[in-house]
């Protein structure tokens, strides 16, 4: 059973919550999933600042130090393998009417080990029939209202993929159900833009740093699906699995180009940091 | 301090949750708000063919007949008072992946007194920045993906507004927050259609049927926002308000043509079922 840590109080099993709280009965909430490798959070602050940024748009109070010293308190008790810390904050219950003021926050975080060997592992992916609103919170903000992004993947999984591709409402490309999607052409690095109903990902923000830093030149733009067939290379990033080449859209494969030198720079950044490169199990 | 049934048994206060429920950490899972009149659990059928109809589209397990037991088990407590019952179905706890295969499904039943002078209350609209798309499953089921219903709500209260009207992504009317909308024109009843971003209300199901019986010819179509400043009356439908008249959209008043007939006709549907007026308190 994996360790949690709720509203100040480590335990295991389950919550004692309240059957009112608005994250469990409106999606009305966020949340983040670190890695933390050498029980370090990798890109903590970057995924906090995220979860601070959409707390204040939706107005849900955020304690900072309060996910701090729930993220200490786990991974003090957790061995050295790689582990998955889901931060889950919630506008709790007490609220008057939809809007939900007034209520009182709950904070839930859990540590659970990772299976590293899910890291790099390559994708075939299905084009969703669910496009994503750019406009919309549920598209923008790491919300608790994952239903479209649920549907999505299993619209992938009946049909024995691993994920699926989800476009924009204007039909280019967003991101998958768990990551963004980049493309290579050549020492070009591209990838759909803040605007094009993607989830902005922390470790989108890393990759393309590193990418810079080892000489791509990045194009954050509107790209339509055609340009997947012609690129050198596709693949996904997420927080877990860092980057997962794509092998296939549609049961049509896709060019595979070499992705070391950016692995390489991706995983330079977490070893700084963590102390440990990520791939080192 | 409200009652509630879960996975089998009657309490109150806090429910023992997994840490890892897909309703809580996805908002992956289905509700259904039932007014209950004179201890009778209104439009309990039609309720609860929807959740049933939306749990085979998302693939979670429903047990019709346990929400049955739990219903009876609230209603047998509860004074003669309306109440409000909420029934929260979850995919669980104990799946793997996003697509949620192999999770044990929970159900949750609340029930709590209802302020009966909510109902019938006149509306003031925001018109929302957020957009409805038709395709989304967050917009057609009524699943615990609120948040962009949440946001609207947010929008309206922020403006010192009752409820926020919402336009699908093609700029026609949809619903508000909580409601469906109607407008008349004479004896002329007018709704968006299932195919634009709404969320098929019971009573506004429940509505049409009277309207049809009263005399009143009804249009299910797409509906421009201008027409409503054109309508004799324009209200709102809910399963606990039944019927909203709405006083004014972005601060400029609309018509308020009198509703008793509509009113009288959903009532009689509701007194015929439940053996009383939802009006007599």
């Amino acid at each position: 059973m994996s360790a949690h840590w709720f509203n100040g109080v480590v335990g295991e099993g389950p919550i004692a919550l309240d059957p009112r709280d608005r994250g469990l009965n409106l999606g009305d909430g966020l949340f983040e999933t670190i890695l933390a490798v050498n029980r370090v959070p990798l890109w903590a602050n970057m995924h906090l600042a995220r979860m601070q940024s959409a707390a204040n748009e939706l107005g849900i109070p955020f304690n900072r130090a309060a996910v701090d010293t729930g993220i200490a308190a786990l991974l003090d008790r957790a061995d050295d393998r790689h582990q998955v810390l889901r931060v889950t904050l919630t506008r709790g219950a007490g609220a008057r009417g939809l809007a939900g003021t007034g209520a009182v926050p709950a904070l839930l975080i859990t540590c659970d080990a990772f299976d590293a060997g899910l890291m790099f592992q390559p994708a075939a992916l299905l084009t969703s029939t669910i496009r994503r609103s750019p406009e919309s919170p549920a598209t923008r903000l790491k919300t608790l209202s994952y239903i479209d992004n649920i549907f999505a993947a299993r619209e992938a999984a009946a049909r024995a993929m691993d994920d699926a591709l989800m476009l924009n409402t204007g039909d280019r490309l967003a991101c998958s159900t768990i990551a963004n999607i980049f493309l290579t052409k050549g020492r070009k690095l591209i990838t759909p833009a803040r605007d094009q109903g993607i989830l902005t990902g922390v470790t989108r923000q890393a990759l393309i740093a590193a990418a810079h830093h080892a000489g791509y030149d990045v194009e954050e733009r509107a790209v339509k699906p055609a340009e997947l067939y012609k690129a050198d290379a596709v693949f996904l990033t997420n927080s877990l699995r860092l980057i997962r080449p794509v092998k296939s859209l549609d049961q049509q494969p896709l060019n595979m180009a070499d992705l070391t030198l950016l692995a390489d720079g991706l995983c330079e950044t977490a070893r700084m940091q963590c102390g440990r490169d990520p791939r080192l199990i």
